[in-house]
């Protein structure tokens, strides 16, 4: 008898997608950086960041914030730390004690960090080139004193359309971000995140920002490198129950049975990170020796619990199962964030936060 | 210069929508318990559950899950808790040691918790009424002993459509649990949570278990005691910037520019809990001197980040705001889940859970 969901994280399978996606690039001379930022998409950014440091020799690593920053310091001593959000009040201090380079956006930021100057490292500037998110427009790098352009040590950029590989919008980026580039000529390039990595060499510049793909994302189908998937959520069977026609199932009476059939209750729910919109097209997954049986949705998520209908499971594996999975090998993030109808990074980063998962590292 | 979004938790108005949903009580020996699961929807279950036991005198609680329960002990020594999932391997434990009540909704589970019997406190048992989740069935009623029906000290069951006072629903679950609830003649009733409670006299019995209206969602609009917002979700103005015509704003250029204008650049986004379905209808709010000025999302949500369009907020509030507002008393998470496609039980759930804002709790 179990209650608690679990949260499967695979290191090892993690790590693997960093060293697949870095035999990848062009030039030996890019740096695979990591994105471990909201950590780690909720997977744990210490124990990500640990992995790659230590077994995958990455050096590079990428936050949102100065505090997540302090924490991957604790476990890559050497690694040059970007944080993308700049500096702020309320973790310069990290900055100071941790090392950490600011990518800094806006030339309000650029002035609190002259200012506060609360260490040597040259900072990183973040230019806009369509994306129309944080940046320096073209007319703040226009403002911008000799002294100054020379101070940064990297330009980022980010793209907006990377996961559409035929969008306009790439080449034009591509093509801004090479013409504002030379504005800054102490500092290397990075354009492009795992999407952007796969859109060709031209978008590999010195530094690429590894963050989806290291978690099982595929934000670009066709790509002949695939992500394997890293987690996997399982949650317990509380209850199995037959239910006949006119029935109605969970929340607003919304899901009314047709035919007489039975159904599980399932011990997770949005409070754990399923997506009330889940509903109606999600499902989740019976396992017997590699056979993958569905158990569609049926009724509302709650907040703990979830329902479906486990009419097509075969009674000798429905009865004898424990668990089910709501994401596996083959029932990925993305998948699951097709269903509920958003994206795998969304739904790797809801789940992520769960705090009543039985969370396991394996390495 | 900040950069974390804050979530500021009003302790003293939960204890105000407590007592205030308390006083309109029919019976006077009815409890009002209160629902504190999920770590109090995310709101934190300890400075909730402390506020409720030691100045509301509450003295009911209701978790999910045993660990839950060993939480809330620790603050509520001589409170009654009930789990509403029942026992499981991995909260055994705390059962016997913090003396929680099992809200037991299956045969098996009876089974489990009277081999186990980690305590001696009468069970409670969960029956289905129409919900067509957790809760014996009519057959598994029939099959309980006199003994195993003499052994619940609560009989408990959930409403479907309560949140829809006219909904047929809501009276076809009363009928069936009035017939139901004489099978278990030691036991005291529980039928309704915050909108049961709202259908009227007839709903109340001996526990009501007030959760959503704690947390200042109203799930019946027109109910005379309105619950009053509990929580402020602010976040940082990282950058203001001007839009043409034809510029495309976030991922996928998916907002177009028609009309020169103004875009702000805000520090919170779907890592923070703040859903991608918030774009397009949501909006976050300037604030000056209780005016408030909505600022439309343009773009979708990132991860760290939201973009809005600033165009009608006046020049001298825009450039003196350091801050937005998600959630306020004017904009409560139930409107906010009306803009997201969704419910504020689940806004509040997601924001609560995120671990990257400042969090204060006044009292």
């Amino acid at each position: 008898m179990f209650v608690r969901p679990r949260l499967d994280i695979d290191l090892h399978r993690i790590l693997e997608n960093y060293l697949s996606f870095s035999k990848a690039k062009k030039n030996p001379n890019t740096q695979m950086a990591a994105v471990v930022k909201d950590n780690a998409y909720g997977l744990g950014d210490q124990e990500v960041a640990a992995t790659l440091y230590h077994r995958g020799a990455c050096r590079v690593f990428f936050v949102a914030h100065g505090f997540e920053g302090h924490r991957v310091r604790a476990v890559a001593p050497l690694a040059d730390i970007y944080v993308l959000q700049g500096p702020g009040e309320e973790d310069i201090k990290c900055f100071a004690e941790d090392n950490l380079i600011p990518v800094i956006a806006s030339p309000a930021q650029l002035a609190f960090w002259n200012r506060e100057k609360p260490n040597h490292r040259k900072p990183a500037i973040q230019i806009e080139t369509g994306l129309n998110r944080l940046g320096f427009r073209v007319s703040d790098i226009a403002a911008l004193s000799d002294a100054e352009r020379n101070q940064f040590g990297l330009v980022l950029s980010h793209l907006a359309c990377a996961d559409e590989p035929n969008h306009a919008m790439n080449q034009r980026q591509l093509d801004m971000f090479r013409q504002l580039a030379p504005s800054f000529p102490q500092a290397k390039l990075s354009l492009s995140a795992s999407d952007g990595f796969m859109l060709g060499d031209d978008y590999q510049f010195d530094i690429v920002r590894l963050g989806a793909v290291l978690y099982g994302l595929n934000p670009v189908p066709g790509f002949p490198i695939k992500s394997r998937n890293v987690i996997r959520v399982t949650a317990p069977v509380l209850q199995i129950a037959d239910v006949y026609p006119g029935d109605c199932i969970g929340y607003g009476a919304d899901h009314v049975v047709n035919k007489s059939g039975k159904i599980a209750i399932i011990s997770i729910g949005y409070g754990d990170g399923v997506f009330r919109s889940f509903y109606p097209k999600g499902k989740v997954w019976f396992e017997s020796d590699r056979q993958l049986f569905a158990a569609p949705m049926c009724g509302r998520v709650s907040m703990d619990n979830l329902i479906c209908d486990v009419s097509q499971v075969p009674d000798n594996i429905l009865y004898h199962s424990r668990f089910v999975s709501l994401i596996n090998d083959a029932y990925t993030a993305d998948d699951f964030g097709v269903d509920a109808g958003t994206i795998g990074y969304e739904v790797i980063s809801a789940l992520g936060h769960g705090t009543r998962f039985i969370r396991t590292y394996s390495s």
